[in-house]
C-alpha cells in the first residue's frame, strides 16, 4: 500500500526522534531535520512507508555515523519483554485455547514500535497485553489460520520488532509442530528485530532463523537476498507481523495472515478497521 | 523565545491539517506538503514558532485561495463555548474568591488551540475547565497580579483563540473596573481571535477592543500596526493569554502576566514546568 499523506509529518517526527537517539547535538539534528525535509519535499509519495522509512533513517545514519541508532532500545525492549514471559506462558497453559492465547500475546508485543514515536515503557507493555487478550478478533480468522497451518507444508514467520520477537516466542512454541522458520531483518533499521534478537528470544533454539538481507521496516521482496525471496517464494503460508509487513505486502498475491495492533490511521483505512484494533487478516492465495 | 526543534515536525503537522480544513484535493495537500518541507529545509531555525507559523498558513492560504482556513473552526468554538457560559457563571458568583475563579476558567480556555491538533470538542474543554479549578497555580502569582491591576493604570489585555475568547469574557467582567482594553489579530491566522470574534463574546460592548493589524499566532511588535504598537507601549500592565503570546513576548521588558495552558514540551521547558500545567508568569518590568 502507498503512504498516505499524514505519514509525511510522522516521517519528520522520526527524524527528530532518531537524531535525539544518537546525539544532543543540536546542530547536527537540525541538518538531519533539514536534510529529512529537503529530501521528503522531492521524493515521489508513490513509494511505501517503509521504503521512505529506510531512505529517512539512512539519513540519520549517515549523518550521525552510527548505523544503529535503535539499539540501547532494542536491548531495553528485548529484556523488559523477556522479565514477563515467565507469568505470559502460565497464562498460556492455563487457558482454554493456548494457541489464541499465544496469538493474542504475539500481535500485543506489536505495540513496541519505535516508529510510531509512543513512549515504551512496562506500563504500556502490560496495558497492551491485557487488553489483547479480550480485545475482538472475528473467530472465523482464527480459525482459519488453524485450518492453514494444518495444511502447510513450508510456513515463513515475518517478525517485526526488537522486544516484540519475544512474544513470538510464545506463538512460536504453539507452531513447534508445524513446519515453520522465522525471518528478521538483515541490517538495522529503526528498532527491528535482526538475528540477534531472535537469538535473545531463543527462537534460534527451536526453528531455523533466517535474516532477508535487508535495511526496510518492512519486506520489499526486490530489495531482499536471493536466498530470502527462494524462501519467500517457496513457502505455502506466510505469518507477517506488524504494519511494516502489512504496508509492503498487502498486495502480494502470497498467501499471507498479518497479525499486527493497527497503531496508524493510514493503515486503519486501508485494512477497514479503528486505530487501537487488533487484526488477523488473510490476504492472498498463492 | 526561539523554537526548537520539536516545532518543525509540529509545523509540518500543521501545514497537514491546515490544507484539510479546506480542501480534500489530494494534489492540492500535497503541493501545501511539498511547499511547506522546502520552505522548513531553508528557513533559519532561529525565529519564533509564531513568526514561522505565519509563513506556514501563509503557503496554507495561498495555495488554496482560501485567507481564512479555521473560520468555521472559529464559529464552532465560539459557539460551543458561549453555550457554557450561563453555568460558569454561576460557579463564578458562588466562588470563594470570583476573580480567582474567572481567572482559572479563561487560562482553561486556551485549551481551545488549532495549531496544537487535539480535537476541540465539547468533552474536551468541559475537563479542561474543571481541572483548571483545581490545579495549582503558585498563590503568589495570583496574589501579583491582583496587586498589578490595583496599581495599573493603563492595562492592555492580549486575547489569543476564538473560543476561547469567550472564557476571557468572564475575567474582562471581573476587570471592568480595570482601565483595561483587549487586543485581538489584525488578521486570519489559525484559529486566533478576530475583533469579530471579540464581538461575539461581546467584549466591545464592555470595554474598547482594538486589533493588532497582523497576521500572526502571536505578537511581533515590529509587525504590528502603528496605533497597535502605541496602545502596547503606553500601557503600563499586559495580560497575554496562550502560547503564541508567550513565545513572541516572553523576553519583552514590558510588565506582562502571562496566563495560558502549557501544551508543549518546547514551552514547558521554557517556562521550567510540566506539559499540562496552568500557569501564570509574570515577566519584566516596565
Amino acid at each position: 500500500m502507498k503512504i498516505g499523506l499524514e505519514c509525511i509529518p510522522c516521517f519528520v517526527r522520526q527524524a527528530f526522534e532518531a537524531g535525539g537517539l544518537v546525539t544532543s547535538d543540536n546542530e547536527l539534528r537540525e541538518r538531519i531535520l533539514r536534510e529529512v525535509l529537503s529530501y521528503l519535499s522531492e521524493k515521489s509519495f508513490d513509494g511505501t512507508a517503509p521504503s521512505i522509512g529506510r531512505d529517512i533513517h539512512g539519513i540519520v545514519k549517515t549523518l550521525t555515523g552510527d548505523n544503529d541508532p535503535y539499539y540501547k532500545a532494542k536491548q531495553d525492549s528485548n529484556t523488559l519483554a523477556l522479565q514477563l514471559i515467565p507469568s505470559l506462558k502460565g497464562s498460556i497453559q492455563d487457558s482454554l485455547d493456548p494457541f489464541e492465547t499465544a496469538l493474542r500475546l504475539a500481535i500485543a508485543g506489536n505495540i513496541i514500535d519505535y516508529g510510531q514515536g509512543d513512549t515504551i515503557d512496562e506500563e504500556t507493555i502490560k496495558n497492551a497485553l491485557s487488553q489483547c487478550l479480550t480485545q475482538p478478533i472475528a473467530r472465523d480468522s482464527i480459525e482459519n489460520l488453524k485450518h492453514e497451518l494444518s495444511q502447510a507444508s513450508n510456513i515463513l514467520y515475518l517478525a517485526d520488532n526488537a522486544g516484540e520477537i519475544v512474544f513470538d516466542r510464545l506463538l512460536i512454541d504453539e507452531l513447534q509442530h508445524y513446519p515453520v522458520r522465522l525471518a528478521v531483518r538483515g541490517k538495522p533499521i529503526i528498532n527491528d528485530a535482526l538475528r540477534e534478537d531472535a537469538a535473545r528470544a531463543g527462537i534460534d533454539t527451536v526453528i531455523e532463523v533466517i535474516d532477508n538481507g535487508a535495511d526496510i521496516p518492512g519486506t520489499i521482496i526486490e530489495e531482499c537476498s536471493q536466498e530470502f525471496r527462494e524462501r519467500f517464494f517457496e513457502s505455502d503460508l506466510i505469518i507477517a507481523k506488524g504494519q511494516g509487513n502489512y504496508e509492503t505486502l498487502s498486495d502480494s498475491p502470497k498467501k499471507i495472515f498479518f497479525l499486527l495492533k493497527v497503531k496508524c490511521p493510514v493503515i486503519a483505512r486501508d485494512i477497514g478497521c479503528n486505530v487501537g484494533d487488533i487484526v488477523v487478516k488473510k490476504k492472498g492465495t498463492v
